[in-house]
């Protein structure tokens, strides 16, 4: 590989100068296209909304970093002082930046083909159709409530406005769910009363499996 | 090409069954690489920041859907009774969702040069350098008059929100922008102070360059 692209892609900005912020932007789209093949191919059933939800679980700055530890990518990171000193060779963000970067040096300098082999390669295990979640498990918690109680015959649950604090700009919105026929009520708070549902609606999902 | 990818390409979900919705969840990946590793190369000093809205600039439904248009794709549309009947073949997003389609169907059966080929040509002229809109054209309104004005050596504009009118889930916004060294003043009025401060600017930005 040629030498001067992987340094780059290993560079954190906080070096200054040349650093990894362009080869980021080019291998989120390589990974993009790699994974959704991938997926398209080995679901050829799946529906384009579960595909997404799929993606979303796989490419996303936790999963990234994750993969970026266990090759270690943290020991070869160039970093400016002050990233050094606060250990940011162990920061989510910088890790999954540098992954991506990875991968656009891979793709600039081997081609389309060898990307594709690197990024499945490392993404080993996590594509097996038996290991990917469940199209259920990546809803959200009023959709996978909503299916279980269905499933088992029951009300769908009613959600409630309680109460909103605080100021403006940091409104709390404090929601219930309620399940009658289970005798069910549990609550959530959050930043918004989209939120604070799901929030109660998870808690009710766990209730009901326990 | 394949003939069934391709009449599965141009088949709306209205008429049912096989449908084209998981060929354009894969187009769109291929479109982003392409697009992606395109302006990487033709702009080798741009900022990730002015590479990625370039790439929201070209690559969105409204481009798309002119493309589309360009290419005749709506009179190949396979729609059910009632999108034709209310003229679906004309609607932006069914075209740009086809388009994308087109695109997967290309990668899948010619694979990823041949859908290279088909995206640049398709987008001929619209990735000429020298065609590009320039990163200020590219900015929001509030960073393009402030950049314009410190150019120039005026102050930067205050920005004041002046009411908020109408009930809790449809409140208007309005906020002025105020640039005292010249004696400008604007107003907007949006569904978020944030885009009707933009709003104003984009007024007083009007103003500035008659």
């Amino acid at each position: 590989m040629g030498n001067d692209t992987f340094v780059r892609a290993i560079t954190h900005r906080s070096v200054g100068g040349k650093n990894n912020e362009r080869l980021e932007f080019l291998g989120d789209s390589v990974l993009g296209i790699v994974i959704t093949s991938k997926l398209y191919e080995v679901l050829p059933k799946a529906s384009e909304g579960y595909l997404s939800r799929l993606r979303a679980s796989l490419v996303n700055e936790g999963t990234l970093a994750e993969i970026a530890k266990e090759m270690s990518l943290g020991d070869f990171l160039r970093l400016g002082p002050g990233e050094l000193r606060s250990g940011g060779f162990r920061r989510n963000s910088i890790l999954s930046d540098a992954l991506e970067a990875v991968i656009a040096s891979v793709y600039l300098e081997k081609g389309m083909e060898a990307a594709q082999d690197f990024v499945l390669a490392i993404f080993e295990g996590r594509l097996s159709p038996e290991i990917l979640p469940s199209e259920h498990a990546l809803k959200d918690p009023k959709s996978r409530l909503q299916e279980v109680l269905q499933s088992r015959g029951h009300d769908i649950p009613k959600y409630k406005l309680l109460h909103v604090r605080g100021e403006a700009h940091k409104q709390m919105f404090t929601a219930s769910c309620h399940i009658e026929s289970l005798s069910i009520l549990t609550e959530g708070t959050e930043r918004s009363r989209r939120k604070a549902e799901q929030s109660a609606a998870e808690v009710a999902y766990q209730q009901l499996m326990k």
